[in-house]
């Protein structure tokens, strides 16, 4: 790929999923609302297929993990129990001149502003990172609930009933998509830090002897995983913790180099029994299993692997991300440069563009497409000289442009269009399944 | 279907939910927390298929809807604009005798508890439905946002933006799943009410005139959804509004026969420019469409399907829902009753289910399962004799058994059993696949 620098190589990427309807900022209409990020057309085609691949890959495919989708807000009791009503946040204070605002542990003392000098400083406050929120009729303390600030923390509390439901014996896992929230006091760097955001969670239940076989064993298979979406091994790298905590065996982040920098995509991190005490604690319930080979009861021992979808997507948007050059029709010139997104076939918005060379030809296009929906993700695209749509299409990362001409009525035949290589084939429609079945699914 | 009881047959499938992993109580260990219901793994696979089968229906299979999916929480002015801050909720007070709740505008005059009598009553009070939190560092008036009481309120927002991504000209609509919040006063009848649920909703774009047709396409069109489900016709019923609110020109309900009664499934409503005009007022942004071909400027009517996830959900299991008789291993019997979920392929959690049917063959069977997954969602069952195994997987609705039996090592061949006929047809291995495509796919 060509060499972008850094700071502007972002702001194309987000320009581009402004433009083509990938991403949008909340509210705009409304001055945007600071945080919240909007998935366009084509950018919750990508998040849809991307968050398919994962429940695939994690659940769909492997007898031993289970889905689960349980709901945003749960008993408060929860929150305590986790440790985040207590601890999930920092204390902080606001200058009253410049209006900075300061973590107090990171203040000088006597504290000052490290902006502007001032001592004029407001009473330190908690700021506490979950949202909360009330449910029942009475807003006040004793109906308080809080938005799930990660997605895992359901799945310990539905571990025994989906145990008992699904028989499944140790070692198990239990995964969940779903959104999180958290107030963060800065979001920034686009999609990589908001406010709302998707998480892919999966806790895998097992013994403590053994559990740092699995712990490695998932590592490896997360690590694997980004090789399905075909991202740069060199952008790229496994990030051991240098602090546990102190019920943590091992943990690990996979991290991805975007063009801001190395940012964290994912965790693997072997927890212990801390979750399963802290919850067998807080319900006064007996949580330990019942090992019937051993005749041996324990709380289970968990090692987590936690990944950002939207985080995931963006690094799919950056890793997709190129500009090279490209044949034009402008005047002067022979070719121009072209903006283009090299997603995998497997998770592209448009897998399939269905392109009739004249408005002549719509309904015959259509008709073509018509074939391939619920096969692959189709669109018709009619609007332009070719050239232009091809040029769109490379911008949202169609890997096939099939063009329907005049020929097309006289031979049975269409152009199938590359958007790599921008090589075409003439390819007959008999044979087309065949065809396109082999470049996208390998088949 | 057999006849069941009214009572019995809700307590029966919620009991059937519970026990096979389908929906659980949020927070059980917590001693639950009313209004919130979690999918387990059968019910997340249901859950998840059905909200495919309508993401392929409503946006994929169309080049006229596209996709969106906005923020949980967006701009307040949002919630004030569509009126929900304002108006969604009801004047309530509480006897404070006997701790009853009323609302006022239903209370005699003098107001009086209708359940015990007593005068002695709390003041009114509002009591909006819309969930509240607060965004940013401070949690005062000018901090609080809405956890969006309907998805459809962020796609009116999103308009302009998507229309210039696509470059779509009217008419052409927009689709989101997503989840919502209301703080029900009284959750009640499992999934159908509860405080947190999934819609799944279109808003449909279009001028002025015509747009009645528009209207009448789209009830159509819904209604034909709950064929590709199996719903019993008999059990759906159009129900037109004998009220219109004030903007709308038409709005019909799609409603189901719950075991609990008459309940709504989907609206499909005609709601005139209201909404845009709404937003267009409070964002003071101009938000008319320019028609290229008569160079018109208007606001968009809007046609809008809007569907709970759950509630279809919740239909697709009681339409499901069947006791017959099977044959049994029970001494002294030789049938005995079945509870079998009638789920349609498309959507059944687990479409293929392989069975060894001695342990010294899971191995076999596993490799033979390995060879679908990703084509069929699977599952290997090993535990317990093979009626039994028949009927657990009878109970979570799988359409078909494949048992690998020690014939199957001679003749390379696996008994395939239908779940509805429990019918049994011995398939060569080299035409299982031809044989579940053609059952599962029609192909």
């Amino acid at each position: 790929m060509a060499e972008q620098p850094v700071e502007s190589s972002m702001e194309k990427i987000v320009s581009l999923c402004k433009r083509r309807g990938f991403v949008f900022q909340s509210s705009e209409i409304y001055g945007g609302f600071n945080g919240f990020w909007d998935y366009g057309p084509y950018g919750i085609a990508l998040k849809r297929a991307i968050e398919r691949l994962w429940w695939n890959y994690m659940v769909e495919s492997r007898n031993n993990v289970v889905g689960l989708d349980s709901t945003i807000i749960c008993h408060p009791k929860t929150w305590k129990a986790s440790g985040h009503v207590d601890r999930f946040g920092d204390i902080m204070c606001d200058c009253k001149v410049c209006k900075t605002r300061f973590r107090v542990d990171q203040m000088p003392d006597p504290a000052t502003c490290t902006n502007c000098g001032s001592h004029d400083l407001t009473e330190p406050r908690e700021f506490n990172l979950m949202m909360k929120t009330y449910v029942g009729p009475v807003f006040d303390e004793d109906h308080i609930a809080y938005l799930r600030a990660e997605t895992c923390q359901p799945i310990f509390l539905d571990f025994h009933n989906i145990r008992i439901a699904t028989r499944m014996q140790l070692p198990f896992g239990i995964a969940q998509v779903g959104k999180a929230f958290r107030n963060e006091i800065t979001p920034r760097m686009f999609t990589f830090r908001s406010r709302e955001f998707s998480q892919m969670e999966m806790e895998f239940f097992c013994a403590d002897e053994g559990s740092m076989e699995w712990f490695e064993y998932w590592r490896d298979q997360r690590w694997n995983f980004y090789k399905l979406l075909n991202i740069d091994e060199s952008k790229l790298r496994l990030a051991p913790h240098d602090k546990l905590a102190h019920y943590a065996k091992a943990a690990v982040d996979i991290e991805y180099q975007y063009p801001f920098g190395w940012g964290e995509l994912e965790g693997i991190h072997h927890r212990g029994t801390w979750d399963m005490s802290q919850h067998q604690k807080f319900s006064e319930q007996p949580l330990e299993y019942l090992d019937q080979t051993t005749n041996t009861r324990f709380l289970p021992t968990v090692v987590e692997t936690s990944v950002g979808l939207d985080r995931m997507t963006l690094a799919v948007l950056c890793n997709a991300y190129d500009e090279d050059r490209a044949p034009t029709q402008k005047e002067g010139m022979e070719d121009d440069v072209r903006i283009v997104l090299h997603f995998p076939a497997s998770v592209a918005p448009v897998q399939v563009a269905f392109l009739p060379l004249s408005k002549k030809l719509n309904d015959n296009a259509q008709e073509l497409q018509k074939k391939f929906i619920g096969r692959y993700r189709t669109e018709l695209d009619v609007t332009g000289n070719i050239g232009k749509r091809y040029r769109r299409q490379d911008e949202i990362g169609t890997p096939f442009c099939v063009t329907f001409d005049f020929d097309s009525l006289e031979d049975n035949a269409v152009t199938v269009r590359e958007r790599d290589t921008m090589k075409q084939d003439r390819v007959p429609v008999d044979g087309l399944k065949a065809y396109l079945d082999a470049k996208i699914f390998g088949e």
